[in-house]
């Protein structure tokens, strides 16, 4: 389904997939453009100091020095007055197939490393990162989802609608993302919601597991928002064969369902939605 | 605003706040439901090893423990068969005032620590985690926003339009995330797109640093998703005294405004919007 994960522009903030666009009876390929999702480890030292790891967030590429500014300022880090001087550093070349996915903040002045070390964020130790590189890990730690089974288009159809009306804290709110598991005839399962995407998943996964229904072979995943890569590598460990989103996928997202042979659908909305990847598993025919 | 952070519901996943609501020329006070966020820690162990803690996440309470089974299986860290005489434990109610918000998977075999040393997690050594901490941290290291501007409503109905013209990739895929930044008169200053809220915002709030307009006094910042604390959190960090979302803000959102003197917008479409807090900084009378 991907004819190239190339970008459409130099940032590889844009990247072109070939989808097959379903709208009521129609189906026809076309191409579509997916925003860019790849990891990017920060960094940042002082004057004569090494290189001290700050976090890594997957983002759309382009404006990596702006990004890794505003992290450091809005997470405490430093402040603003702290900029004069600065330079900024791409990763090694020689070492990294994208060295554009690290990059290191180069103060003028003393960096208080400490204060890393006293907040939240994730310390790494990896060098390389990159988008092939998560793909890679995640391939090699899921088993591959069963050949079926076949969700008819119609029941696609319909899964949107039932899982909003089960969003008893969504009608209230309007501030929450949901996960839910259908069974391929289209029957809910379980719903969860969480201000996190990531969390409502876990919850779903983790409330099937604990009833004992974990792989999620023979079922459908449904979230409320987009669909990034870490979405696609926690239906993946799940054992989930079809994921479907009422927003847009990544293009990391795609390539991902791609090469772990899972069924990807999104912009499920009205008579209308997008396969991705692992086509095989929807009847059209109905 | 915030008339009380009491839950409507046991599990703490719905707060009850008192809004302005805006619409066309109208604004009337009305009580509004909003989505809970608090801090979870996870942590896990086997038989006779001291729990480790795997990550915090922010979340909406209740279902903690399928959170955290899930959070273990879609990160790989288990696997479902590892389930089997699982035992969960919140925190020590001696020392934490909501000790719900730590979890320990129990689990009835040896757990591989050692796998969560090799992953990109949060490690934090906390424990006594909780939303008022949160908040108190985000005010201990801001300094107060300025006590203006003031934003006309006129004005603050016309930037979801200038945002949403103004995203070019947004246009082409519909899955990016925006963050933008406005005079108070509404001009537009910096736009930035990512496929997290999160790093939309930090490239905002980075370009501007790096161009030496911060902090962002005098300015409204516009989301184009919802609000969560941690977007509260990089906002104040910037110094901005108005904070403007399309969608819903969480209850940990409109605390941490409130506590900071900062203005927050939500549902911000058409002819509405609601004022969560800091209403002094909206002119309602044009």
């Amino acid at each position: 389904m991907l004819r190239a994960m190339e970008p459409v522009n130099s940032s590889r903030s844009l990247s072109q997939v070939r989808v097959l666009a379903v709208n009521g009876a129609e189906a026809t390929e076309r191409d579509e453009a997916l925003a860019g999702e790849e990891p990017l480890e920060m960094r940042a030292c002082g004057p004569g100091q090494d290189p001290v790891s700050i976090a890594v967030t997957m983002r759309t590429p382009g404006d990596e020095e702006a990004l890794a500014t505003g992290f450091l300022i809005s997470e405490g880090l430093i402040r603003a007055t702290d900029l004069a001087g600065v330079r900024f550093e791409v990763g090694d070349p020689a070492v990294m197939a994208q060295p554009e996915n690290e990059i290191t903040v180069r103060l003028a002045q003393p960096f208080e490393a400490a204060k890393v070390a006293s907040r939240n964020f994730v310390a790494t130790a990896s060098c390389g990162i990159c988008g092939k590189a998560s793909v890679h890990d995640v391939v090699l730690r899921c088993e591959p989802p069963p050949p079926g089974p076949t969700v008819e288009r119609a029941t696609l159809l319909r899964l949107p609608g039932v899982m909003r009306q089960a969003q008893e804290v969504f009608a209230s709110t309007g501030g929450l993302h949901a996960a839910a598991l259908f069974a391929a005839g289209g029957e809910l399962r379980a719903l969860r919601e969480d201000v996190g995407r990531h969390n409502a998943l876990d919850k779903v996964i983790g409330a099937l597991a604990l009833s004992g229904r974990l792989p999620l072979q023979g079922s459908v995943l449904l979230v409320s928002g987009r669909v990034s890569f870490e979405i696609v590598q926690k239906a993946a460990m799940a054992g989930s064969p079809i994921l479907a989103a009422i927003s847009a996928p990544t293009d990391l997202a795609v390539v991902t369902a791609e090469r772990l042979g899972m069924t990807l659908v999104g912009f499920l909305r009205g008579e209308r939605f997008n396969i991705y990847a692992g086509k095989q598993r929807v009847d059209l025919t109905t």
